[in-house]
């Protein structure tokens, strides 16, 4: 899934990230074409839909149609989502009618659940829903159809007296019981069509018609349910590309994992997969190929291979190599990394500035909002937004630092891991003359002089090691807290030589 | 220009081309539309002509539509060339009534000057021609048409009885008449849409209307001739950029040298100023941005220029600037290099293969067609099509050369001038051994032996120089001799560090 909502994704996005899609067997692209930040397609039975909802930035129907026809010519089907009754404030925008607020509405340009949703209480929301539903699935051949159905607050519900009255009327005890309504009503429409209606775990109520589908974000117990219900489903829990996990924490994650596992095999086989996400709030079309590659290629895999396939080093040596042909294909996921780090620069070849930039990364979960504030407007140009969400520099280092802390580790291994540390520790020198040129490198002054630190302290660790002498109690505890404290983000920032520096300090200590 | 017809252009490589063309104020693009080797616009009137003669590969009515738009919104003007009467062996495959041979006709898969022409005593030609030309007119609103006109060899003229009992009734003394007499026909036709005709120099006869443009490929006498006849005319001899000459070579050609200068001041503002042209023998999507950029920024500058702007050092220096700017704006001139690089390769980051590919060139003009057999579906992904057309570090390396010639070289420059020389010399130690993993890696093998033996010859005439000892006779015959071997290209390249090497052995022999 690609989230064209929050941030608009032009064609060149969409259509490499298929080509990408097809040199690792996905088959099916779920475009997420409506949000509270745009209303990406052209309608032309509502167009108020577009040209209020959109700032502009929408796909035409002649453009969905190319990219429907690029999508199967790489045996890949289209599936879209036109989110209801929530994340509908660009509807509004141009058909507050639709609404069960006052309004007026504006494109929202924050992050996060808002309250607008669609009022259940009038036909005319179900007659509006059901032409736009028939012109767009004359766009989109594909038998599935959906329709969202997440993150419904309430809030408009419970401000609206009409609509309130209605849930009395109809004994509904719960807002949940409310949209649990609205679905099936749009289900209906979806049907009447001949279409097969896709929802997010909300959807999903004991009077769910069987065929619809269930794409789960709250995790394999919720989906679980949904196949012991007799719904067919799929997993999104542990794909969500946009959080910034490891490779590795994608390729372990399962459909039949957990609560998965105790189905019968007749419910197991209500399990249709998984689908990777990747939802847009913190990636433009300049970055958002290297947060969906290469790790996409890993989760392909899993999705491609029995449960019992999970040799990580193979894995990974193997991610390496796809990665490098996916930018052959066309993907800019590396060359997006050194473009905008030669912009930051603003010089050529920055190679103080890359070797700063090859070992951290993005934080991971939510943590990002929680660290700065964010608009649909912010540029997302800094050092956070051109590196990649997995450094493969700390990774190899941090089997170097194991290898050396297990007593393990051959020459060449105790000669690599020093000459990582002597290139960092000598890169703050190098790069902080570099650093005040512009906002968006000044911010990094803290960060490169951390590196360098933690490198120093790896140093004596590995002196220690190396001479067997191990290192008094005090410093430990010094250099551990120090290292604790480098820990946290800075600019945004994790710096992922730190945990296995760690491991050497305490390989120090012993 | 760019020429969409030898080697099909997607519409991303045109999209990019013109945010380059916003960025250096190029404001008119001629899209060179239809070759012997493809057609490449959807025709409603006449499918037959996309279908037989594109292989698929051809821009569909919405697709122009959208180029139109997204180079008007840049203030870019665009002027199609549909290049009659000759140029055509892609509209005869599925019009074969529109030729002058007796067919069957096939795509073209070679390239050069084809026989197939246009029948231009046949009135259906020219009803054909005038209803086609109706149907683009209404996707290009520009005020100016261009109809091609260049490279008739006559032959399939000379062949057919009819145009030769033709030629002799109308009293047409040679073919150069007949095509005037076709052209005058085509001019009616585009002036009969409200549309002002272009055509290279061929189009330009003692009775052309006046309001015709001339685009001249022959040169600035060709041009300065066509402005004392009343004609406009451009210049593109000299911006040639599939040629691959220096920017220093397109920055000092100038549209009102040579013949041009003797023109009257109202013959002179006849002379609408100059066009680069990107012909496609030899380039493909994947690199032709490197053909294009940043030259091409360099020719925008000369023709918004004063003739008298003419600082090399301060071109190059803006250049260098420009190029990295081009590349924040989406140009893939620099990042197609370091791809292709990687994919001959076949391992990430191919240290010792970027240093010999910072210093090889491909050859200049027409020699490449000498230097191999070239046809449509021949691979362009060597080193001669990774590389930039200028290299950058031997011009630099030029530039030391030439200082310590001359005996103003610096300390710093002694210094750096050594540095390369040794980086040369022993890159081949560190090359070879992975030249063998593939053909177009192998015939590398002695392209890189060959920098290094120029190298070691720099470096004893550095040597000889700083001693002040000059080299014996002998020696110096022997090395010119090598250094004159090793101007020849191998591999298709050219070595750019001979020259600067073969001025320090002038300079250790004196």
């Amino acid at each position: 899934m690609i989230d064209a909502g929050r941030h608009f994704m032009p064609l060149g996005v969409i259509e490499r990230n298929l080509d990408g899609m097809e040199a690792v067997k996905l088959n099916v692209f779920h475009w997420h074409l409506s949000e509270d930040q745009g209303f990406r397609v052209e309608s032309k039975l509502y167009p108020s839909l577009q040209e209020k909802g959109s700032g502009g930035l929408y796909y035409t129907q002649a453009e969905i149609e190319h990219i429907v026809t690029y999508a199967r010519e790489r045996g890949i089907r289209v599936v879209p989502e036109f989110d209801v009754p929530c994340h509908t404030t660009s509807w509004f925008v141009g058909n507050p009618q639709l609404a069960s607020g006052t309004g007026p509405y504006k494109i929202e340009t924050r992050w996060g659940v808002m309250d607008p949703a669609m009022d259940p209480t009038r036909e005319s929301t179900y007659q509006f829903l059901d032409r736009f539903f028939g012109e767009m699935i004359k766009l989109f051949p594909d038998a599935y159809f959906h329709i969202g159905g997440d993150e419904c607050d309430g809030k408009e519900w419970d401000a609206n007296a009409g609509v309130q009255a209605f849930k009395r009327s109809h004994g509904f005890k719960d807002n949940a019981a409310l949209q649990s309504y609205f679905t099936g009503r749009v289900q209906k429409l979806v049907a009447g069509h001949h279409k097969i209606m896709e929802g997010w775990d909300e959807v999903l109520q004991p009077d769910t018609p069987r065929d619809v589908v269930i794409q789960s974000w709250r995790g394999p117990t919720a989906l679980a349910a949904a196949a012991r219900q007799g719904n067919r489903g799929l997993l999104s829990t542990g794909y969500y590309i946009d959080l910034n996990q490891s490779a590795a924490e994608h390729y372990l994650a399962d459909p039949l994992a957990g609560e998965g596992a105790s189905l019968t095999s007749e419910q197991k086989a209500r399990i249709l997969g998984g689908e990777a996400t990747m939802w847009s709030e913190f990636v433009t079309q300049e970055n958002v190929d290297s947060r969906v590659w290469p790790r996409t290629a890993a989760i392909a895999e899993r999705l491609w291979s029995a449960q019992d396939v999970r040799d990580l080093p193979s894995m990974y040596a193997r991610l390496a190599a796809v990665s490098q042909r996916l930018q052959f294909y066309g993907l800019h996921h590396l060359s997006s990394t050194e473009l905008m780090l030669e912009r930051m620069a603003g010089y050529p070849d920055p190679k103080a500035l890359r070797v700063l930039a090859a070992v951290v990364q993005p934080p991971v979960g939510y943590q990002r909002e929680e660290l700065g504030h964010y608009e649909a407007s912010t540029p997302l140009n800094r050092l956070v937004d051109a590196v990649a969400p997995e450094s493969e520099v700390a990774r190899r280092f941090a089997g170097l630092a194991k290898a050396i802390a297990d007593g393990t580790a051959s020459a060449e291994q105790w000669q690599e891991t020093r000459e990582w540390l002597v290139l960092w520790r000598d890169n703050d020198a190098k790069l902080q003359p570099h650093l005040l040129g512009s906002d968006l490198t000044a911010e990094l002054a803290p960060v490169s002089a951390t590196l360098s630190q933690v490198a120093a302290i790896g140093l004596d660790a590995l002196d220690s090691i190396q001479n067997h002498r191990a290192l008094d109690t005090a410093t430990v505890q010094s250099n551990l807290e120090r290292l604790k404290a480098a820990e946290k983000p800075q600019a945004v920032l994790r710096d992922m030589v730190v945990p296995p520096v760690e491991v050497l300090e305490q390989a120090a200590s012993r």
